[in-house]
């Protein structure tokens, strides 16, 4: 059994609502790099490399040669955001990038205009931007995204569309009654039921209209029965949430390598100082509750306390977000970790990550953006759990846990390319390389 | 295909040339568990478990409950040392365990004295031990130690035995003619040919009592063409070399981590202090010097600049390690780490392990005897290179590049025992799960 | 002028309310040290030498001997508390001595049975201990205590007493009518004014007992006017207060260093890691924020942000403290300094201090009591400013700003006692060496 | 006895022997200064207040309004080096800068070439300039050097003089004969003697023109008898030597405060990465030795292990400095403290500064050729001991041991400054606020 990937052929438009700090870094940058004035680093999909076969037949191909993935040079933006600066002002605001380099692409971002939002001001209340449709209920909203997507196709001449979400964090909700199916979904977006946020607005109308989504933000969106239900009936991808970088990236590295020791886990204990709008907001107590249930979660899954109670049975696991506005959008992690070892002997882990938040982010949006369209050419529609490798809450099927171990995700990911080519997997057994004992058996 | 593994009745003899720091904290820590006094943390045949079948099966046995492994209660320890110190008195020498535990095992401890060492003084300076061996040739002292292993073998009524190196670190020497083939280094053993170290004395009388051999230091014992030789024709198990732990441990967690994001690497600065007796002598510029080769390698291997030229190609590698007495055998580490991301931009991560050295390599002398008794049970014979997980510097066949990815490593080791007892092997893929999309292809 | 300091003759009492952490901490302590099995590490009073004369004359006594204090022999101890543990116990609770050394004075801590505390649950909500006197009014609760300081100077022949206080931190409260005077105040005490904390009734007990008091806690107790009153009129020391120890210690280290260079600081962020009660309870960010205004005023004390705008008008300073059971008693500070230097270019400082909260405290204890009674003896009374060494917040006469510096603070206390025995001051000036450039002035 | 100060009129130049990385940041950052586009932070001449009189007064002037110096805008710069690069491409090479801010000083910077520097190779065989000296006798050579500062005054028509070296630290040499006596010096330099550096020579023909000179390396220069002698003779100021930055000045902040408290301390592990010249050179053993001597004794200064054996007896201190290229100027050192309290107790502090060398030193550069020409200009002549707070290791009177604790250095300073301008020395006694018990005495 093989997949027939279509070759990407045409232009394709990689639509985003909200235009912020990652959004202009990730699209000021896929400029840059066009313009060779820098590099995609950090991406998998430009710069990675995948072994194929056995060791000792040396293949290592760039991912981007390997699978038919849309090229840099056919790549089209567009987007929505409630305030109406342009991208070249929007990534001024959010000083994550040099002025220099910003201006070696200010007519390319300077075209680039926020389309009206859809918006509610009950799911963010920081926001006050005007820049935002107006109209009788939900339902005529999203129709009003669905002639927008259909105009922006047309006018670039894009082939292919997929949607990934850059907007901010909305309020936290939980599923109700209208998320629970396409059907009373649609009821609710006639009636505007004030349980359906602007996000899920966004996806229902990428859907409808054939667009794959993928969730870059903690929000509930794609998660709920209603949208899974319509990406099936559709055939279309999608997939989230949030973003993994920063601290949370570097525990689900570390992590799994004290579990593969079995060396036990007394406490870890995660600060965080940052100074950009996102970590504003997270200073509230309320706001970083949600938040910090899902960073909590992390760990568990990797070290699962319940059938390993003695190494990781009493862990202290604590994170705490610091608004510190003298770091800007350099965030920077602090972590203490108490580990123990042989006998119970406590030892210590201190690790101290001054990163860049939209910096780690921005190439993520790009490969989210490539392998879901890879994904829907190869005809692989619904949840993609073989992207769980780029999100911090992994979006799988209903009574199938996620997987947090980076590195589980990265052989999911690319014995899913692999699959996908028609080429063998990998379980790094190895043993046919010793023949003899291969023989012996 | 399955492999006819051989239950593990009877008693386990663990022989170890070297007892020192670690061989004392690995020998009274069994004790210890023995007794309940303590739990083997850090051992994954103890405590660690492994997921069979599909996610949804749930089963997670504990290692020791699916392979079948020598008990506890099964092990039997010898060992010998260029010093008389019994294993009680040696453990205190050491200072890594605490006064109450060792006295807690104290009577096994006493009864524990270490044969005499086949030594040669010019591969240690630093040792002035006289419990040593006199003979009139390199081959009289390897058939005293064969007389050695099979008077503790009957002693102690052995079903099997197994030989874990713990003793010091050798001189730096290099593959002579002398260790290209059994009939070569036989002959050199008969004119005690100085290019035959101790270490090499132990694994050839090992072999020969058909005893399989792991090797915990960077010496190069079983590395060399004539023990590769002799363990395919006796069918032996042998692996090296380097017990993991510490600083390494932490930089093949980390350093595939960063890899698989496809973040770049400027530079990578290591300093450790210790004050044990190892970092005494690694204090000294020239035996520094190899350990320093073997300890670049690991990350050139995990980046592999030469295929990533824009990621690792300039990659600044430095390791220091410093003598500093206060710390005794608790090593601690610092590694400065610059990092790069999209278009460039540089970020940093700064990492202070306080570890304690022998606390770590404790449970991995436990862990190498137990599976390498388990391989030979189950007709693995020559290289073991899914052991590479516990070492610095795996060995493998000829030709084979060692795999550093410490996550690799442990899906090889995985992967292995699920091979060696019929289960399948696991790919991550998990596109199955998704049911209607595989239907749907 | 000089002083005529009384001789230390005869038994000096320390009467300490609250026999905690930091308490039993301190007894254990000096029982071990007049036995001769630690030493009283972290004391000035004991360890410290002072400077005398021109550099030249090369005289550096230790102070013990150079100023007439108490010697740890003629030391007994009382105290109260509302539980009714001897501090034997009370020290095991507090898990911060090794089982070890608590048993070397088992016999001395377990004759320690505390006095029946004056307690009032409102102003330390989480404590429920019932070692607690019953009176009808605050004046007999006063007088209670009056009795058993009476009681216990006679019992243990003391030729002096001064009270430390080491309970717990109380309830912020606000200056208000009642502690403005020595009359409101008794008038207070006979009314049973919800006002009076329980630590203001032992201090005014001690006054009146003619017993000089040290605030080691944040309350407000010392510094009313109706205290100060009565202990000019009395002519009784008192100092506060707040013990400075961990973070704050290493920031008034710190601070005056930048500030001695002139560098600037644009912000300032201090997290704290600690499981201890204390932890515990200022984990509660109702009760951390007293803390933290008290905490935040150390930094401004030293740069004067109002008079050196440029450098330190913009920083932002911020405090956390976090409760983290698995360190307990070890308190571990992060701080994380953004310095700027030259043409405003800037740089980082980073301190981890992994440090024990009552093993920096205990020495405190002692140093205070020691020099509070040769306060006494040398005829200084009311405000001891000169310990602000001592103190987070220190106390200051009306007027005055306290100042923070702690190496202003130490030459404080070096020329106060060289004052009070006649020798010169230091002022560093030392031009007097350099003979050809002062006869040429 | 006051001071008479002659005012600062005219212009002052500022003559640098060696016009690399710190003189050229130095320079570069005055001008910048002068045109508002930066603050000149870290220099205490410029943005320092000092407090005069009592607390109560609220005196604090800036100390440029308190002493008479010369204005930024009478400051004339001249220097040689041996490379004949211009200061703004001098400046370029050492990459301290930003090009922006460069630029904006361009003009300022190009005007400034380098004289003809007197060289030797044999005491800095890294370095292979051709701007040199060509002459006879070394005596000649100092005799160019003097015709070099006669022209610069003239042509920039400078009212007085400095000299401020900022040239390479030479090889390490001991005093030997030709040092001894000015008329031995002469003699030596009129035979070439091998054992007169470079920096004598400069030293020399300063002193002889009327010019004083601070020393900014570790050289030996101006420690010679026959230069303090020619200083006496000549009355005029001599200082030295190393300017105080990085670890250093962060040791001789923090050790002061460990030292006030009795802290002890067991270990200090010092370690520095850095990748500019400096660390290029230092990264060699042999010239790291020579530095290692002077950091190593700062601790031994503060902390007094002879006369105090239980808290620093024991203490081990080790410092390392690593060359690691991908820092740059960015200087980085990580120490780890080992330190104990009451009992003995263990505890750490880890400091982890991320530091720019050049940005630390040029405002020290400023301050010193200021406050010397202040001296000058009081009449304080010989060796500037007051000056301390500016050098790794303070020149000072023969018999009279450095003064190594920065807050010390600072009141030295301070109180010389008071002394100065006919001010009230400060004590920090500061019992007099405390009336009644003024007058109780
Ligand atoms: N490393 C990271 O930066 C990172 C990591 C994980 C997740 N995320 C998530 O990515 C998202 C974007 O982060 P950011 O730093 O760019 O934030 P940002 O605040 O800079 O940008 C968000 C933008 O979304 C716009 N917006 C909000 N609601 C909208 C709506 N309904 N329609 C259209 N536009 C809308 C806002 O106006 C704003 O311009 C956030 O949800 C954040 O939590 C970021
Ligand atoms: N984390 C770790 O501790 C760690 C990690 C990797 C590798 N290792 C290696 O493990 C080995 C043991 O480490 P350790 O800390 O226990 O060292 P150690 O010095 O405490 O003990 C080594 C012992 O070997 C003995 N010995 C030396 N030559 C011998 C010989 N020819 N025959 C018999 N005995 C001999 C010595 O007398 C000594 O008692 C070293 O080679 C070390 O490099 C240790
Ligand atoms: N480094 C330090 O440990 C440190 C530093 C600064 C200040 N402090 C302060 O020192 C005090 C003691 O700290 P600790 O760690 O020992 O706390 P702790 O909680 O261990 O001990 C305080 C004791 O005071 C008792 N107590 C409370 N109210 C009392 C009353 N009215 N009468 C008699 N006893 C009473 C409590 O029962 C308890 O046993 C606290 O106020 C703390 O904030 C400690
Ligand atoms: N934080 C700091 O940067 C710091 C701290 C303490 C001391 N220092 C000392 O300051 C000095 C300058 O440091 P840098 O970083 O600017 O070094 P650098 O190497 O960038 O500059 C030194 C310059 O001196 C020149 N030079 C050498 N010998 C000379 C001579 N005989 N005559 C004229 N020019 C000569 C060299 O050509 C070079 O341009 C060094 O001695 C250094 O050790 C620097
Ligand atoms: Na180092
Ligand atoms: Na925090």
């Amino acid at each position: 059994m093989e997949y027939q990937v279509k070759p990407a052929n045409g232009k394709l438009g990689i639509l985003i609502p909200g235009l912020g700090a990652v959004a202009t870094t990730f699209i000021a940058g896929v400029e840059a790099v066009k313009k060779e004035l820098a590099q995609p680093i950090g991406s998998l999909t430009q710069m990675g490399r995948i072994r194929l076969g056995k060791r000792t037949e040396n293949r290592h191909p760039l991912i981007k040669d390997f699978v038919p993935l849309a090229a840099l040079e056919d790549i089209v933006f567009g987007g929505w955001d409630v305030y109406a600066d342009n991208v070249f002002e929007a990534a001024q605001n959010a000083k994550v990038l040099e002025p220099m380099l910003l201006h070696a692409v200010k007519p390319e971002l300077e075209a680039l205009k926020p389309m009206k939002a859809v918006f509610d001001k009950s799911f963010a209340k920081n926001l006050d931007g005007t820049n935002v449709k107006e109209a009788a209920t939900k339902m005529e909203l999203a129709e009003a995204l669905m002639d927008d997507i259909q105009e922006f196709k047309e006018a670039n001449g894009c082939d292919r569309l997929v949607m990934v979400w850059c907007g901010s964090t909305e309020r936290y909700i939980e599923e109700s009654d209208v998320h629970q199916s396409v059907a009373a979904f649609e009821e609710g977006l006639r009636n505007s039921d004030p349980a359906i946020a602007p996000s899920m607005i966004y996806a229902y109308a990428a859907l409808k209209m054939g667009v794959p989504y993928a969730n870059g933000a903690p929000n509930l969106t794609v998660d709920i029965p209603a949208i899974v239900e319509l990406a099936k009936e559709m055939e279309i991808a999608i997939s989230g949430k949030d973003f993994k970088t920063g601290q949370t990236l570097m525990k689900t590295i570390l992590a799994p390598g004290l579990h593969a020791r079995a060396l036990g886990v007394r406490g870890w204990f995660s600060s965080n100082i940052l100074g950009n709008r996102d970590g504003y907001v997270l200073d509230d107590p309320d706001n970083f509750k949600t938040k910090e249930v899902s960073k909590l979660s992390v760990l568990d899954e990797i070290f699962k306390p319940e059938s390993n109670p003695d190494l990781y049975g009493d862990m202290y696991h604590k994170v705490r977000i610091n608004y510190y506005p003298p770091h800007g959008d350099n965030k920077e992690s602090w972590d203490n970790i108490d580990i123990f070892g042989w006998l119970g002997y406590q030892m210590q882990i201190k690790i101290n990550f001054l990163c860049r938040d939209s910096i780690l982010a921005a190439p993520l949006v790009l490969d989210l953006a490539l392998f879901t369209d890879l994904a829907q050419r190869a005809g692989m529609s619904g949840i993609q759990e073989w992207l769980s490798f780029y999100y911090k809450s992994p979006q799988t099927a209903e009574g199938l846990a996620p997987e947090h171990d980076i590195f589980k995700q990265l052989m999911k990911l690319q014995n899913t390319l692999r699959h996908m080519m028609g080429e063998d997997l990998i379980t790094h057994l190895g043993l046919d390389y010793y023949q003899d004992l291969v023989e012996a058996l």
